[in-house]
């Protein structure tokens, strides 16, 4: 495709847009990551009832501007990419266009609060810019790791839930409404808010028993938060030792040699 | 058994209720699992009152819909199983028959909350459906690293009780009843509320002692949960490095190999 | 010793309070443990005041009575020993004799709050009895690993107390009063439960300032609880890997060899 | 440079105050080290309104005290250092100014709470003394493990602070003004709060909608604090296991030869 591409204006256009290895790939991926960040600062700043007051004219103005600028890279996206058609109806097509399409909205119906957070949405293609550098290498090794270990975490979160689920509802009966258990949703709220120690104090358990049983979720929840731990641990050494040690000595099937090796350590063959 | 049982329809019968090999067992689980967890999803709703208020029949409907379903799965089980009684004895068929029980129990006696709870029992079903799919060998790998690391997970509890009961004692002394700690197995929920990272603020130190000892127990917390997770996390490793290394001597049978063994440990059997 | 010991009475009873291996000695550590467990619950209750108002004559009993036999207990021990004055300033011998002392006090002083949590101390005298079972390997790898990590996490310590009495400084600043951050001291102990995810609540940030502040804080904190748990699990790993793989083979130094192997598996010599 | 520093009270000087090899050294470090952290707890007392009130003439006697014994460290170290600018705009040059300055500034302007905090700097002189002892060693493991793992690390906060942006806004819309969430920016605020498991209770959802998807944020952020802690496991392991396989070939110095190497892999040297 790049031998393709390689002389019109358009190609040009591609590489500065969809890639990363030329100088002018690189300025536009980090105007683009300043403009993305500065768009949703502002669209947060909005939010706040007293500078919305304050300041509306300006926050219109930014928010026009950071729209026309999306709208002309979308356009020059669908212009310079062979595959237009497959670029609108991607992951990121999707976000590149919801991410415009708020402020026009606002111009026919009322801007309501819902069309603030589509705004936000717009962090997501911070993700397209960091797929195209070296930060993929190291996501590439977390996600793998993850990914790995993906049945493992499911199974643990099944029983969590199970767990969160059966306490919640011994709880309702234990505590009732007197204390803020409510209804088993509620006391489920509340199980998971003690497992995960995060703690709120919302609601918290005032009989003894409650406190009794309350104690149990603790400890229980902090010692199962060493499963998942252990779990991406081992995945992680795993995928490590794997991108590290996988030289075999093609005489004696040594395996472990380091990255650097010239001998097999074992018998001292030339690798 | 498998051989016995093949033609007859109690043998059918059995193999699509008990096992998961055949299309049949597999949509049969999958059918159970949906009833199991909306049956818990109507329970958890039930207990609302604003929605048990407005919706009453509706909840009394389907709660006779499941148990009737449940109750015929129940039937088919013990009809179908080569071991009814033992089948009815075991923890699943007590399961079984607790989260049919309730709904039948609210026709003689006023259906109480405490009976709204026995019906959440029926989430325990769902473990018996995965105990026949692939998570079982996940669950196996955790479950086996949980019980290696048992004995060193009962010496970190029982120090950390230790700790806990000697901290609430003190902290009794120092706070006393005017911040909440009234006696001292309130000041032990607290401490396990503290050292757990959970922190309700229910009860909070407020003289400058106890925030003192307050702050060393919080430290000591975020420290020392260090330690399960080490447990847990070399005992998985460990379990994980087993699974990997099991070549066997084709000789004596020995497992346990590592991957660059030339000779058999056990027999010197060449590899 | 145990030669010397062998025949008379007071060399038998040595057998039985000091060590675990007779019948004797194992009953008497289970009696004892079931004692120092009730003992702690009696006094834990008697400090719930409705308890003690209505039951005092009964929580008066019974901790009379635990006093004599951990008095007798106490005798026994001196008379059986053989070296009684070594005994008596061992911590143990400390301990045995000040879980008697506060009930004979609160016959010349009234019997303040003081003497109650003294008593609680008695849970310490548990270790000796685990000290001669099983659990004491396990616990021995535990702590071998903490004390080989001791230093990582005094550094850790000394780091994370740093960063929180200087970010406590500056939250003094940018909250003041108004929030509850009335003084330097106040807020590092908010610092402190913030770093560790705590999170009582009853100081927290009002500014934006502040929250963007205690932000970041709470990041770090979520992060550095990485480390203690890196350090021990790494620690954990090495000393678990040490019991296991020290076998050397004599023939070719070939290290790593499983415990139960009876061939070196690099040159198949016969360990 | 030791060399040439031999004989003259300068070269001596810079030994005890810059090195701590010798007993004149060690001797200073420590006594520097306690008059550091005693002005830093008189610092964090005076910011006590009731004992500033009570005491000011103290604390103020103390502070001239501390900045007095501190200036003429710092002119001796200007004294007695061969590269007296060098030092000056050096990071604990710096450190060292700015831990006197604000004295002297009082005397001028009114002494501020600003002035208190970078007070509070003196700290980080402390990291200096532990540059010259044992701890040192420790510190670089645990430096050279945070290091390694910068990247990785990067990418999971990215990660992380993208969730908590849009999780915040989700927020935002879901729960609104009525519980708290009256802004984007405390809706992240909030999401932060939760995520690292802190969870105040200042702001708590009250909505069911809000409860549900606060509770995927908190089992979301339970199980992802296993991602730093996997990293940082990893790269301490992979650290340690570096620092124990240091064996160097004695024919080409190449360092990293496993235990049970019999060549060197870079020379193919039989070691």
């Amino acid at each position: 495709m790049a031998e393709v591409l390689k002389n019109t204006f358009r190609e040009k256009l591609y590489r500065v847009i969809f890639e990363a290895e030329t100088a002018g790939g690189k300025v536009f991926d980090i105007i683009l990551l300043v403009l993305i960040i500065a768009s949703v600062v502002v669209v947060s700043l909005e939010s706040v009832v007293e500078l919305r007051r304050a300041y509306l004219p300006y926050f219109q103005a930014l928010e026009w501007g950071f729209t026309i600028l999306f709208t002309i890279e979308y356009l020059l996206r669908i212009y310079s990419t062979p595959k237009p058609i497959k670029y609108i109806f991607s992951f990121f097509g999707m976000v590149d266009l919801l991410s415009i399409i708020p402020t026009y909205l606002s111009l026919i119906i009322a801007g309501s609060q819902y069309l603030l957070v589509v705004r936000v949405l717009r962090l997501l293609r911070i993700a397209r810019i960091f797929k195209l550098t070296r930060f993929i290498n190291e996501g590439q090794v977390l996600s793998r790791a993850l990914r790995a270990s993906v049945t493992k975490i499911l199974v643990f979160i099944g029983t969590v839930l199970t767990i969160v689920v059966i306490v919640g509802s011994v709880m309702y009966i234990i505590e009732g409404a007197a204390s803020g258990f409510t209804s088993i949703p509620k006391s489920i709220y509340w199980t998971i808010v003690t497992l995960t120690t995060v703690g709120y104090g919302d609601i918290a358990p005032a009989t003894p028993l409650g406190q009794i049983l309350a104690s149990f979720v603790m400890i229980m929840g902090y010692g199962i938060i060493a499963v998942p731990t252990g779990i991406v641990t081992v995945e992680m050494t795993r995928s490590q030792r794997e991108a590290e040690h996988t030289r075999v000595c093609p005489n004696c099937h040594q395996e472990g040699h380091p990255l650097n090796a010239n001998f097999c350590f074992n018998c001292g063959y030339k690798l």
